[in-house]
């Protein structure tokens, strides 16, 4: 184990990782892991961030997720501005230990800054569906039209975090 | 639309990202998007790979998985070793469309290298179910006992792709 990761075990081997039953995540060059947040019970995919080794800890440590929010740089514990607080039900890694899969019930219902239930509202038709507009972009349909909640009222003036 | 990326709208404005009905993704300074890959019936989590314009374009044209492998350097069409293609039911974009997520179909019911059905095939148990070993690192626990093959039948003597 490295002085500067507590609680994490040193990637060794192959098969220490992909095998192993100690935690040897692995970070990027930006020291950060990306995790896919789904929801317990429907299965849905909510959400995809990142979170660093402090975050990966504190999520750990408190059962409740804990993101590092690129756009912002700093730690996120997801539901502190919304009130939609993150209950992870399970928390997952996979084979090479560099993803995390984090299993999650939602107070509230919603997930996504823009106010829909899932931050994947627009699917993008394949094969036989897929359909060019006339400026020669594909076309996305939605399959959730309602939001859950106005982000105006819940983020009041907060800049939006999407980046062009 | 840019010249060299041809099926995708320019990225002009926040609300045309978010809430319009074309394809502008956003590919990160490497030139990928991450991809979450779910199973279609299940909804578990199957892996998290990542597409470059050329993947994505072959994914929605053929319906059907390709990937950009980051360890290999090359595209990727999920399948063409191993035999389990991945038939894409539905493909979805997230609100800043920074992410995809594809919901498949997998012949043959396994999509992890190691062997296992899914890659996440280890917990990280959380809050007072959270375990440290005796040497400092986090214990995981097992979901997945047995494995669907045996990667050494399928893949021979190619090269692990888990990276230390």
């Amino acid at each position: 184990m490295s002085e500067q990761d507590p609680g994490f075990a040193k990637r060794e081997t192959v098969e220490q990782v992909e095998e192993g039953g100690e935690l040897a995540p692995k970070f990027d060059k930006d020291g950060l892991i990306p995790v896919v947040t789904t929801d317990f019970h429907s299965g849905e995919v909510l959400m995809h961030a990142y979170m660093n080794a402090e975050a990966m800890r504190k999520t750990i440590e408190l059962g409740e997720a804990v993101y590092w929010s690129r756009s912002r740089q700093v730690l996120w514990h997801k539901g502190a501005t919304s009130g939609l607080v993150q209950k992870v039900k399970q928390m997952l890694i996979d084979d090479d230990q560099d993803t995390v899969w984090l299993r999650v019930e939602v107070t509230g219902g919603a997930s996504c800054h823009v106010g829909y239930r899932s931050c994947f509202y627009r699917q993008i038709p394949v094969g036989s569906d897929a359909t060019i507009g006339a400026d020669g972009a594909v076309k996305l349909t939605f399959t959730e039209t309602d939001k859950v909640f106005d982000p105006k009222e819940v983020y009041g003036d907060a800049p939006n975090p999407t980046k062009l």
